[in-house]
């Protein structure tokens, strides 16, 4: 059964734009990085709005906000919703922020209409789906379902070497321990998340919909290496240890790993790559590379990640540089929950929007939620499958039709 | 003739000291680079010495420093020495620094003996030597041979668009037109450089004093490359246009192109290397990489600059990557004056100290004077040869030598 809803799309996209304009750099481009003055600013523009719409809130250790809207049966599991709002460097202003603004009016939209829930729906905005500052993704998400533990968490360093204990204190977190954040396996009775495609496959079959049956495995490591520097005019040849070669090698390396991996699944990328001292005249003696590799089979992500892996101390040791090696996170891939996925497809069918099941190449706060409830994702298209990129487009109508179906689909579980 | 002058080595020692305290970074690191505030105190540093010493001071345009010692007869070209005080990211406390502290202890020792010149003895400290900021070296002493041209200098950009002018104006230096840095080119009777060898024959051979005879061809490259971005986990590899990997091959071509010129003198080095955007999950859409490439011939120089130049379209071609190549200096080898060696070189027979004739792989101010003025330079070991490093290290004996055939030596031509 549907609700006649009427979804404010003038209003969200006001919202979307103003949320876009909080960023650390000038517009199209969107950087909120975490705990950065904009995710700050961005978090409070956002419990302001969850504060008008008569939610209740309520933020953990980490900084993940929940707000609710009680239903009338308190002893039901609540059913959740949200995404993040954080944006890596130079990013736009979809990735995330569609999945909690676009939330925020499902829950207007019900609230309008007059719907009284019966179970409670809670909105979640995660604290650091992007891994920017730490090397490693889905902070909050990580936490709340304990794919990592406060003591590994407390052992994070950002390139600069502050903890997350640091930046947690910075941002006004720090009350309460890190181990108040994991929630208890049974605490919701489903979760989904609205979300950009991020790849090109809805836009291209013209389908407006797709309902997410699993989400691929990522893993991101980190390698450092330290050669040996000097002046560029007097060093010969054969006698540098030049850092920056034996890192432009390991991410060479990446890429044939990917290639070689038998599969056309597997993508590898070496996203960071800064180099010390950084000076034309001087032989590079330090690199720090973060290498980011994805796949939907399990078996063929391994083997790309045993290849470089092994392709580090090789091109290292003939090289004469040192490296560590270090994996921030060797991720499974997460299968979605049948019955959401199946009350998703009805929604879709009784609005009479094509819809279309597939697997997330990107990774989300889905993958550790699907760890303590049942979970999927909503996508909708985006304008050539950008993301991460300040031209990441997704129209006022292709937002509404997400939104819509995420606002039915509630309605469904709440009611 | 020898004049019976004592080197007040425990004072130059001190002023070492405290000018390498004069850094961005915290010791033993040395960073000042031009026009940081470390610049500008440590310029203070050098002026306020000057002033004790009893010098006359100028400083022109871009901040070169003049400081002189009038000689009894205004009629005579002046002696110069002089060197640099600007260091590169992560540095030492000697390249540059002994050229200025140690001439200004040569004038203090000839003060102390009681020596009076005839002919003007002038030091010149030089504005950044050092690329750091513009990519290019040298940038004083460019101006004032007229190798670089004050139009060419004012479209200088550092790496965030900034120009010559902005770091020009906010260091006050901006009153006089860069026009009137230029000098004539009968200005000075020579020019005598003290500086650290940078590379490691005087210290294997165990000599204490190099001569410098001639200094090898430097060429710079600035290589900015423009790909495609997107979402690491989304684009699949053969979609991708990854400005990071084409950077990596660039940088390994240059390797390459060294190695196979044909001479073992060729070095290449990609000292920059910046990536955006710099997120691990983020495909990299620009490099921006500079590339120093010396050699002591300019037939092998120009083989491995050619070899570059036609690497780089090849790479981004295959690689669908866009690039953009500039020259940023392609400099010609200067040859010493033969008079001025052969002064150095009886100086040094007189106080029985051994020296070498040597070529310099690093360039130098001199490299530019050498151009308006009979020019060579005075080396000292420094240990392992190690240069633009925090471990970079003369002997406060090897200082004293060096001072004292630099004193000697302008006490011959000034007298």
């Amino acid at each position: 059964m549907l609700y006649p809803l009427w979804i404010d799309s003038p209003r969200l996209q006001e919202q979307l734009e103003a949320l876009a304009a909080i960023s650390e750099a000038p517009p199209p481009v969107v950087t909120r990085v975490l705990f950065s003055e904009a995710d700050l600013r961005g978090r409070c523009f956002v419990r302001d709005l969850c504060r008008e719409t008569g939610l209740v809130i309520r933020e953990d250790a980490i900084g993940n906000l929940f707000a609710r809207w009680p239903g009338k049966d308190p002893h039901l599991a609540p059913i959740a919703t949200g995404s993040h709002i954080d944006a890596i460097p130079n990013a736009g202003r979809y990735d995330g922020v569609v999945g909690v603004l676009g939330a925020l009016e499902a829950v207007r939209a019900l609230k309008r209409h007059g719907f009284e829930p019966r179970r409670t729906i809670e909105l979640i905005v995660f604290t650091a789906e992007e891994p920017t500052r730490f090397g490693i993704g889905c902070l909050g998400s990580r936490l709340l379902s304990g794919a990592l533990t406060p003591e590994k968490a407390a052992a994070l360093r950002d390139p600069e070497g502050q903890t997350l204990e640091h930046w947690r204190a910075k941002a006004g977190y720090s009350g309460p321990h890190l181990n108040s954040v994991r929630l208890a396996s049974d605490g919701y009775a489903g979760f989904i998340e609205l979300h950009i495609e991020q790849g090109p496959l809805l836009e291209r079959e013209n389908v407006p919909i797709g309902v997410v049956e699993s989400i691929a495995a990522p893993s991101t490591l980190r390698v450092r290496l330290a050669g040996s520097g000097g002046h560029a005019g007097t060093v010969l040849m054969p006698e540098r240890r030049d850092a920056l070669l034996a890192g432009a090698e390991v991410a060479l390396a990446v890429e044939q790993a990917a290639l070689a991996s038998g599969s056309a699944d597997t993508v590898a990328t070496t996203g960071v790559f800064r180099i010390e001292p950084g000076a034309v005249n001087s032989i590079p003696s330090r690199v720090w590379l973060e290498i980011d590799l994805r796949d939907t089979q399990l078996t063929t992500r391994d083997a790309a990640l045993r290849r470089i892996e092994s392709a580090v101390p090789e091109i290292c040791q003939r090289r004469g540089v040192e490296f560590q090696l270090e994996r921030l996170n060797v991720d499974a891939p997460a299968s979605c929950d049948r019955a959401l996925v199946d009350t998703v497809l009805a929604v879709c069918r009784e609005l009479s929007l094509p819809a279309k099941k597939m697997t997330s190449r990107a990774y989300h706060d889905s993958l550790f939620m699907a760890r303590i409830c049942p979970t999927t994702m909503i996508f909708i298209p985006c304008r050539g499958g950008v993301s991460h990129r300040p031209d990441e487009y997704s129209s006022p109508d292709q937002i509404r039709d997400g939104v819509l179906v995420l606002a039915q689909t509630l309605a469904k579980l709440a009611a």
